[in-house]
C-alpha cells in the first residue's frame, strides 16, 4: 500500500460499500448514511428505479495490458507470423458466418414444419367442427396447444437461462459498448436462445425469430474465436491469441452483423447495424471482416434454404425473412406522395412511441411482481391463450371473404365463407407473422378489407406489446413490421378511397413504409435499417423515401420517449456509455467525477496485502494503480502502471513470488499462456489459499503491470473524459495530479452516473440490484 | 523558456532545422551532417524519393483545445442553446445535399449539351468525309477540338489552382486523415475543379465526372459549414460556432458523402466511403448527419435532372452516371458462376496493379520532369490529341458494323459500314465514357465484335493509365470501370462460346462484374464500392458476387502494389496515418518515436521569448507545452498545458500582455471569437509588430491554453500511442515522464515515419519537398 492511498486498516467494511461511487466523500457522513440506510431493504418487492446504475455489471477491458509479457510476446512474433494470425481472424470469420447461416437454417426449417403440423391439425380440427358446431373445441385446442409449446419455451428460458429472453439485442449492445452482462455469450444460451425462439414462434406468439438471430450469431463468435468451450470443458487449443477481450469483442461484431444478415438477407445492413449499435472505433480491417462474415452466413443460409426447397441453383432465400421483390417498375414513387411519408413518419413515431410506453409500464410491474420464474412461465402461458383466442374470436367474427383462387395463402381457412373463398382474417392471424407481413407487403389490392386491417392493427398491436419483455425468447422486429404493414395498407387503401383515383394503386407500396415507420418508431435505428429494408426487399428504389420515413420517424418518437432498447437498458440499471457525453456536462471535471480514494499497489509488494485487498468483497475493485516502492520516503510517488485483479489472481495462483529476506531471487516466471488459459473466467480469490508464510513473501508487479496506462489530469472537463474512455474502450481510467501522483480513477460507472433529464443533467445513484 | 527545455539561444539555426524530427539527437553530429547535406539541391530535377515524408504538411487538429474561454463558453450554454446548434447542423448539412446536388446537375447539363455539340460536329464532318474521302481533315479537327479544350482544363488548373489536379480524392482522404494540404477546400478550388472536369471530359480524355464531385461536395461542405468565403472577403457572421477543424472536419465528410451520393446515386454508399476513407471515430449523430446529405443530394440531382430531362415526377436519375435497371430476374447468377467470378476477381487485380504500377512510373516521371506548368498543359495536349487518333484509328480500322435499328446508341457513326448499320467501335471511342459503360453493361448479346473488345480494352487501358495524373481536373473511377466493362463482355462472350451454351447468354452481367474488378484492382475499396455497384445497378441480388469480385481483387491487388490513391499519396510524401500501426513496431516506444528536445514556455512568459519562438522559421513548432512559471527552483516544473501557434498569434495580435512590474493588473480579456475570426488563416507572426517595449511584457498563458492535454508516458509503445493519436485525431501528444515533466513530443510526422516495408519495420526521412 503507498501513502497516496488508505490503507485497508483505516477504511471500516461499510465505508468501502460505496467506494467507487463517491467523489470527495466525506467518509463519516456518508458511514452514518449508509447504516441508517442499510435496513430498509424489502424482500418481496425488489425496489426498481430507473434513476440507479447497478453495481453487478462489470465491465470489459478493450484496451490491451500492455505489460513485458505482452510486448516481448508482440516483439518475437515477425511479419509472416503476423499474417498467420491474420489470416486465422479471416477463417474465424467464415467460420462465424457458416455456423450463423446454418443455425438460421436450423431454426427457419424446424419452425416451418412444426408450425406447419400445428396449424394443419387446428385447421383440420376448424373444418370440422365448422360444419358440425361446437367451434369452441377448436378455440380450447389451438389455445392449450399454443399455451403448452409456449410454456416448454418459457420454462427452459426461465429456469435454466433467464439471460436467453427476449431479442438478446440490448444484451448484445451493452456487451459491444463493454459491459459484461453474465452469461450472455456461453453456449448453454445459444442452446436455450434457439430452442427457445423456436417454441415461442410455433407457439403463435406475436414475437420473430430475426431479433434472436444477432444474439445466437454473437455467442457463435464468441465460442469459435476462443477455440474451445467452458461449457463443455473441451479446449481445442486454437486461436490462444485470441483470448482477450478486445479480439473477442470484434468477433461478436462479426458474429452479430452476420445474425442480421442470416435474419434479413442484408450483409451491408448487418454491418451498419453492429457499427451504429456497437463499435466505436472504426477500423477499416475489421470493417471488412465483418462484412465477410455477413456474406458468408447469408450465402450460407441461402444454398442451404435453396436446396432444402429443392431449388438447388437459384439462391432464392437470402434471409429468414424475405420481403418479396418489389418491382419498381410497376411500384415507383413520385415527388408529390413525398410529404404524405412524412406524415407516415410521423404516425409511425407516434405509435412507436405509444408501443414503447406501455411496454415500459409493463416491465416496471414485471420488475416489480413477476420476478419468480414460475410467474413468468405462468404469464407466458397466458400470452400464448390469449393470442390464440384474440386471433380466433377475430377471424370468427370476421365477414371478411376472398377468393381462394390466384392467392397464395398458406392455410386458407374457410370458416364461414362461401365455397372457394377464404377468410381473410385468418391470412393475417393464422399464419407465422413472417408470411403475414408478406402477404401485406404483396397481396393484390382489394385482398383486405380496411374493417380487417383496422382490427388487425388495433389487436396486434396490444399483443405484441405485452408479448415483448415476457421471459421467452423472441423478437421485435416481425411484430412491428407487422403492425406497420396493416395500418400502412390500411393507410394506402383509404388514400386510394380518398383521391377516388387509381394514383396509389398498389397499397403494397404503403404497407412498406407503413412498416419502416412502424419498426423505426419502436427501435429508433435509421442508417442501418434503411439498408436492412433496401437490402431486404431487394430494391434501391425505396431507399430515399424510407430514409425519410424513419427518419421523421425517429425525431417525433424521441421527442416522447426512448427507442425500446434503449429503454430496457437503462431499466436493467445498465451502465451504459452513449455516443457523447451529456451535453451540459462541460462544467464537471475529472476531479467530481473519479472515484477516491483510490487503493493502490507498490511495485513491490507484500503477499499478504495483495491478497487482503483481493478478498475484501465490499470493494471489489477491479483496477490498481501501482506506484513506486519506496514510497515512504518524501519523494514523490508517481504514478508507474496499472495492475488488474484478474492478473493478480493469476500470480497469487501461481504463487509467483519470493520471500522477503531473497528479494533478489528472481520470482517465477509467467507466460501470456498462463493468463489466457484463466480467462475469461478468472477464479475468485476465494479459491486461492495463500498460507501465512506465504503472506508475508514480496510480488513484483513490473513485468505484469501495464507500464502505460492512460491518464488525465484532474482539470479534465468529463466531455474529454468520455471521449478518451468510450474512444478507447478503456476500463479504468487513472486521474493524477501535476506531479504525477494518483489522485483518483474514473471507470464506467462512475461516466455512466451523468444523464440528460427532462431538467438538464441529473446524476444516477449506484445500488446493488 | 523553461529549465525542462533548451532555450533558443542555445540552439543554432541550422540545429533547429531538424527538431521534430530526430529522436535522441547528437546535436553536434547532426548540425555537422546537415551543413554537409544542403549543398546538395538540384536546381531543375527536383529530387524524390518515395520513402520522405514532407514538412511542407501541416496538420488538423481534431481535438478542441478545451481551454478555460472554451469550458466558459460551453458552461454559458444551455440545453436549449445545444438544440440550436444541432439543428443547425442539420441544416448545414442539407445545404451541402442541395448544393452538391445542384453542381453535379450543372456538371452534368454543361457536359452533356457541349459534348453533344461537339460529337455533332465531329460526326457531321465525317459523315461528310467519308463520302469524298480526306479523312484526315476529320482527324484532325477532331484531335484540335479535343487538344484546345483540354488545354483551357490544363491552363486553368496548371496556373492558377494545382490542387484541383486529378480526381481530388486523395487530397479529401488526406484531409479526413488530419492532413492540411494547402487550398484544398477554398473556393477558387471549387471553380477551378467544377470547369476542370467539364473541359476534360468534354475534350474527351479518358476520364470521368464522378471522382471530383467527392472533392467538390467536400469544397461546398467546408465553405457552408464556416458561414464565409475568404476568397469572396464576405462573412455571413453566422455559423460560428462551427470554426474549427472538428466541426469542419465532420461537415468535409459530409461534403465527400453527398459527392460521392450525387456522382452515383448511391447515398449509402457515400457514406461509407465517407467513413472508410476518412472518419476513424464512428459516431451515431454524425452518421445520420451524413446519411441525410447523401440523401439530400441524390434527392436534388434526382429532381432537377428529371425536370431538365421533361420528365418531372419520374425520379429516374438518382446519380451522375446511373448503371441502367439489371432486370435480375432475367439475370440471376447460379452457384457454378462463382469461381468464374473469383477468377474475373483474379484478372481484376493483375490488371489494376499492373495499372498502378505503370502509372507509378508515369508518376515519378512527371515528378522528375514535368512540373513545370507550361510542360504540364503540353503534355495534357498531347494526351488528348492521342486519344482522339488513337480513337479515330481504331474506329477506322474497324470492320464491326451493327444493325443500328433498335440501338440506343446516341452519336452512331455509319463511316464505311452499310447504310442503316453503324460502326461499333464508334459506341466506346465516339461516346462520353459514362455511356459507353451503360453501353456495354445494357447492349443485348451480339453487339459487340469480341475482336473491337479487346482493342478497345488494350487501348484505353493505356489511354487512361497516361491520362490519370496529367495536370487536369479528372477521375478515374469511369475509365477503370469501362476497361472492366469491356474485357468482362469479353470474358462473357467468350465463356458463351466456350460453353456453347445459353446458360450465361448474358454478358452485361460478366461487363459488371469485370467492371467491378478492374475499378477494385485499381482502387482497392471493398465495403463501399461494393455498396456503390449495388446502389448504382439498383439492385442488390449481385451484391455477394460483387463483393467476392472486390476482395479478390484487393487481395491479389496488395499482392503486387498499393492501391492507387494510396500510392499518390505516399508520392506526394504526405504524413499520412494507417488505420493501424504497422504490425511490427512494438519494439518501438514513445521514447524513440518522440521529438525531443521540446521547446516549452511558461505559464507567464516574457513577449520577447515568445515573439522570437514563433519567429524561429527553421523549427517552426505548432504546439508549445506550458510548464510551471517558477521552473527555476528545484521544484518540479510538471505540465500545465498545451498552446497552440495560432493562439499565440491571436494573443500576440491582440496585445494580451501586461508590463513585469504590473504583474496584478489583469491582461486583456479576449474571447473565442478572437480566435474564430482569424480561424483557419492566421496571421503569420511577421505581419505582428512588436515594439521593444512590448517584448519586456508578460503574457499570462492560464486562460488560453489547454489545461488537460493528452500525454503518454516514455514506456509507451509505438501502437499505443498510435491508436491514442488516431482514435482522438490528435495533433500533439505530449510525452512525460514519471513526474509528469515534459520530455518530447509526438506528432503526426514522427508516426507517420514507421512504415512496414518489404523488409520489415522502415524509418522514411523527413525533408523540405
Amino acid at each position: 500500500m503507498s501513502r497516496c492511498c488508505l490503507a485497508p486498516s483505516q477504511l471500516t467494511p461499510s465505508s468501502f460499500l460505496r467506494i467507487g461511487q463517491l467523489s470527495n466523500v466525506d467518509l463519516n457522513e456518508d458511514i452514518h448514511e449508509l447504516e441508517t440506510e442499510l435496513p430498509r431493504q424489502h424482500p418481496n418487492e425488489i425496489p426498481h428505479n430507473e434513476k440507479l446504475l447497478s453495481l453487478k455489471y462489470e465491465s470489459l477491458d478493450y484496451d490491451n495490458s500492455e505489460n513485458q509479457l505482452f510486448l516481448e510476446e508482440e516483439r518475437r512474433i515477425n511479419h509472416a507470423a503476423f499474417r498467420t494470425v491474420e489470416i486465422k481472424r479471416w477463417v474465424i470469420c467464415a467460420m462465424i458466418g457458416i455456423l450463423t447461416g446454418l443455425v438460421a437454417c436450423f431454426i427457419d426449417i424446424v419452425v416451418e414444419n412444426l408450425a406447419g403440423l400445428k396449424y394443419r391439425v387446428v385447421k383440420d380440427n376448424i373444418d370440422k367442427f365448422t360444419a358440425k358446431g361446437g367451434l369452441s373445441f377448436s378455440l380450447l385446442l389451438w389455445a392449450t396447444l399454443n399455451a403448452s409449446v409456449v410454456m416448454v419455451g418459457s420454462v427452459i428460458v426461465a429456469f435454466i437461462e433467464p439471460v436467453a429472453a427476449g431479442s438478446g439485442i440490448p444484451q448484445i449492445k451493452c456487451y459491444l459498448n463493454g459491459v459484461k452482462i453474465p452469461h450472455v455469450v456461453r453456449l448453454k444460451t445459444l442452446v436455450i436462445k434457439v430452442c427457445g425462439v423456436i417454441l415461442s414462434v410455433v407457439g403463435g406468439l406475436a414475437v420473430g425469430k430475426e431479433g434472436p438471430m444477432i444474439h445466437s450469431g454473437s455467442v457463435i463468435a464468441a465460442g469459435i474465436s476462443q477455440g474451445r468451450s467452458t461449457s463443455l470443458k473441451r479446449d481445442f487449443k486454437i486461436f490462444e491469441y485470441f483470448r482477450r477481450d478486445t479480439e473477442k469483442r470484434d468477433f461478436v461484431s462479426a458474429g452479430a452483423a452476420a445474425g442480421v444478415s442470416a435474419a434479413f438477407g442484408a450483409p451491408v445492413g448487418g454491418v451498419l447495424f453492429s457499427l451504429e449499435e456497437g463499435a466505436s472505433f472504426w477500423n477499416q480491417f475489421l470493417t471488412w471482416r465483418i462484412f465477410f462474415a455477413s456474406m458468408i452466413s447469408t450465402f450460407t443460409l441461402n444454398s442451404v434454404l435453396s436446396v432444402y426447397h429443392g431449388n438447388a441453383w437459384d439462391l432464392s432465400s437470402p434471409g429468414l425473412i424475405n420481403f418479396g421483390r418489389f418491382d419498381s417498375e410497376k411500384m415507383g414513387y413520385t415527388i408529390q406522395e413525398i410529404p404524405i411519408f412524412i406524415f407516415m413518419g410521423v404516425v409511425g413515431g407516434i405509435l412507436g412511441a405509444l408501443f414503447n410506453a406501455l411496454n415500459y409500464w409493463l416491465t416496471m410491474f414485471r420488475i416489480r411482481y413477476i420476478h419468480r420464474p414460475c410467474l413468468q412461465v405462468v404469464e407466458a402461458m397466458l400470452v400464448a391463450a390469449v393470442t390464440a383466442t384474440v386471433g380466433f374470436v377475430m377471424i370468427y367474427c370476421s365477414r371478411d371473404c376472398q377468393p381462394i383462387q390466384g392467392s397464395s395463402v398458406a392455410y386458407p381457412l374457410q370458416l364461414f365463407c362461401a365455397d372457394g373463398e377464404y377468410n381473410s382474417m385468418a391470412t393475417a392471424f393464422f399464419n407465422t407473422p413472417e408470411k403475414s407481413v408478406v402477404n401485406l407487403f404483396h397481396d393484390p389490392p382489394g385482398s383486405y378489407n380496411p374493417m380487417t386491417l383496422g382490427m388487425f392493427t388495433l389487436m396486434y398491436f396490444f399483443l405484441a406489446c405485452w408479448t415483448y419483455g415476457l421471459t421467452v425468447s423472441a423478437g421485435v422486429f416481425i411484430p412491428s413490421l407487422l403492425i406497420g404493414a396493416a395500418w400502412g395498407r390500411l393507410f394506402g387503401i383509404s388514400l386510394s378511397y380518398l383521391t377516388k383515383g387509381s394514383i396509389w394503386a398498389d397499397p403494397g407500396k404503403y404497407a412498406l413504409m407503413g412498416a419502416a415507420a412502424q419498426l423505426g418508431g419502436i427501435v429508433r435505428m435509421t442508417l442501418s435499417l434503411t439498408v436492412i429494408m433496401m437490402e431486404a426487399t431487394g430494391n434501391v428504389t425505396y431507399g430515399f423515401p424510407i430514409m425519410l420515413v424513419l427518419m421523421t420517424a425517429k425525431i417525433v418518437g424521441d421527442y416522447f420517449v426512448e427507442g425500446l432498447y434503449d429503454m430496457h437498458i437503462q431499466l436493467q440499471s445498465v451502465p451504459f456509455l452513449h455516443w457523447e457525453a451529456p451535453v451540459t456536462s462541460h462544467s464537471l471535471t475529472a476531479r467530481e467525477v473519479m472515484s477516491t480514494p483510490v487503493t493502490c499497489l507498490r511495485r513491490i509488494e507484500r503477499v499478504g496485502t495483495v491478497v487482503d485487498i483481493l478478498s475484501d468483497t465490499s470493494s471489489n475493485h477491479n483496477g490498481f494503480p501501482v506506484v513506486e516502492s519506496n514510497a515512504d520516503t518524501t519523494q514523490v510517488a508517481g504514478l508507474r502502471g496499472l495492475i488488474l485483479r484478474s492478473q493478480l489472481i493469476v500470480l497469487l495462483k501461481h504463487k509467483v513470488f519470493v520471500e522477503r529476506a531473497n528479494l533478489n531471487l528472481v520470482q517465477r516466471r509467467l507466460k501470456l499462456k498462463d493468463f489466457r488459459d484463466a480467462y475469461p473466467r478468472f477464479p475468485p480469490i476465494q479459491s486461492i489459499h495463500v498460507s501465512q508464510d506465504e503472506r508475508d513473501c514480496m510480488i513484483d508487479l513490473s513485468e505484469f503491470m501495464n507500464p502505460s496506462p492512460y491518464t488525465v489530469p484532474q482539470e479534465a472537463s468529463l466531455p474529454r473524459v468520455f471521449k478518451l474512455f468510450r474512444a478507447l474502450g478503456l476500463r479504468h481510467l487513472v486521474v493524477v495530479d501535476n506531479r504525477n501522483e494518483v489522485v483518483g480513477m474514473v471507470t464506467r460507472k462512475d461516466l455512466a452516473r451523468y444523464r440528460l433529464g427532462k431538467e438538464g443533467l441529473e446524476e444516477l445513484s449506484l445500488a446493488q440490484t
